[in-house]
């Protein structure tokens, strides 16, 4: 894994890329955000494994595109070496599969490889790997499409002198473009709407306050910090018009597993009767997952919360519970915006319809 | 300000003493648990002062025993050089009575002292310092009865094998007894009660990793650790069969001043039919605050949340809101346990009647 420092562009950072033969990935390692902008480059099964392990790059869609984009990148490495094949690619993809649980971008990004490997018989491992490029980069392309989208059909949700409350971190650098829970927020600027942006930390890893922050900041949205025990308060006090936020899985029914703490949001914002929206590609909704209760959550180890930021921060060997995801039944979810549009309940039917719409148009 | 490591004892620790002179405090510096337990000699007004203000002590009892002993062993110094008058304690009063806003404990302990200082005609420095030495050791002792009393009316509340929530704080480290919120706890230990505890970390400042974690699994009480934002998941998943938090300010209407997130948890807990109880002396009843809209609300500077622990933890010069407490109206609230019982609504009547009878009975 070679460090290689980039200086920063204006508006949203670049998330991923491929080297410059294709053979490796560069991504911006968010683990060291805010404080350092660093970006590395990926080259092994190993390292991109690594690299979605520890959370180097996050968030449910780049994740997928991550993966997928290193499949691709493998293949072009072995394919140099004289060799690739589908049963290589197919264990590629099974390893990755197994890096995080809950998103299900990640197994839907993973499965247009191995599908596309297997898909041919190929002469030889170039002819493989070329069209495992094409499909990265389309996935990643459809990301960029399926971003901007997403925030064109939420822009109406944010008008002018609107103040939106998020979650950890759902904008560019949870994909490969302008993100979706943001993406909104970047349109309206573009449309001269002004918008308050309260973020909350986002504790154990501080999505919020390293990245959501940093990518706000910089693009020059007006963004407030707050930590996550703030929200009841902020309810009280300033009242956001909105809440929006990420996904990383939404079952058949509508509910939704997101960045834990999530849930807390929904039920205070229906408490004060503000509306609670979630924006997600269609990639993100899981059609074989009936309902939340069946979606995998992940628990990330005990250190992450008792040693937080390198202090101790609770008794050595004390127990922790640390769930990072949690779900949000669909009867608090005001509506699910997806690249095919705003989606009100009954959420089950609508998101049918908008799976099945984009699988036609894919 | 000296500095001494004194070994830990088992049960509950001590927070606060005076020096062997009585002209200074011994306190257990707050701010380096659970790393360290370093206890700090203060000797000065400017000591004491910068120990409210940076939370070496927290804790709305605890503030008051505090600033009374503090005062009381100002005034033993001054007898030693001869001096100490009626209007020298009243002026470090006044300077102490500043440090923190929301807590109305200082408030009344520190009136008791100066009440006591101007009630009469002393006839030298140590006849003063004697009695507001005794008046200060009053408060400290009434305090730790205060907290066995609480403990014992709430006992009722926890059963063999129940599951409780807490936020922040309210242990014996925030009092000179066994607590308040958290009393009950040790009372339940004590009759062979099995009881499970759910700490919240509290950000900024981790008041329930740091010091509620510790001081349960020291006594060892099965404390487990989640982040605020875990809250809702843990409803979900656990349900806890009561949330116990302590409070800062309580209003005549009974509405509640805590630790920001308070409120959230009081939301959660309705939401899921769990009750909720707020655990304090009459001395945290304010019969002149009407409502919570009244309660000054102290808000901390920002790099407590965007340079946490040391490391940057939000882009340098981010905006923070950092509200140190919330209000959680009475309405949320199950019932308030004060040394008098366990008063339910109307809280109003309930807490006047209960802070008439303590006034008597003092």
């Amino acid at each position: 894994m070679n460090t290689t420092h980039m200086d920063g562009a204006p508006g949203t950072p670049v998330t991923i890329r491929w080297t410059e033969d294709d053979a490796g990935l560069v991504i911006l390692d968010q683990t060291r955000l805010p404080g350092s902008e660093v970006y590395l480059e990926l080259r092994t099964l190993e390292e991109v494994h690594e690299a979605i392990v520890s959370l180097r790059v996050r968030g449910a869609p780049l994740i997928g595109i991550t993966a997928a984009m290193g499949v691709s990148a493998l293949a072009t490495a072995r394919s140099m070496e004289g060799g690739g094949t589908a049963a290589e690619v197919a264990q590629w993809c099974g390893e990755l599969a197994k890096t995080r649980p809950t998103a299900i971008n990640l197994e839907w990004a993973l499965g247009r490889m191995a599908s596309m490997a297997r898909g041919s018989e190929w002469e030889n491992g170039g002819e493989l790997a070329h069209a495992l490029h094409e499909e990265a980069a389309q996935i990643l392309d459809e990301d960029r499409v399926m971003c901007r989208c997403i925030g064109a059909h939420a822009l109406r949700l944010v008008e002018h002198g609107a103040s939106v409350l998020t979650h950890c971190n759902a904008g560019a650098l949870a994909t490969g473009g302008i993100g979706t829970a943001l993406a909104p927020l970047y349109l309206a600027q573009d449309a001269g709407r002004d918008v308050r942006v309260f973020a909350c930390e986002t504790r154990p890893l501080l999505q919020g306050s390293r990245l959501t922050a940093w990518e706000l900041g910089r693009a020059g949205i007006d963004v407030t910090v707050i930590t996550d025990n703030m929200v009841g308060a902020l309810f009280v006090e300033y009242c956001p018009d909105i809440v929006l936020v990420g996904a990383d899985r939404i079952a058949a029914n509508g509910d939704v597993a997101n960045k834990v703490g999530t849930y807390g949001l929904a039920v205070l914002a229906r408490h004060h009767e503000v509306p609670f929206y979630v924006l997600a590609p269609t990639s993100t909704v899981d059609l074989a997952t009936p309902s939340g209760a069946d979606i995998p959550i992940e628990f990330r180890g005990a250190e992450e919360v008792a040693k937080g930021f390198g202090s101790r921060t609770a008794p050595a060997g004390v127990r922790v519970w640390s769930p990072a995801f949690d779900v949000t039944p669909a009867r608090l979810v005001s509506g699910i915006v997806t690249e095919r549009g705003v989606h009100t309940p009954p959420l089950g039917d609508a998101l049918a319809e908008a799976v099945r719409a984009s699988e036609y148009r894919g």
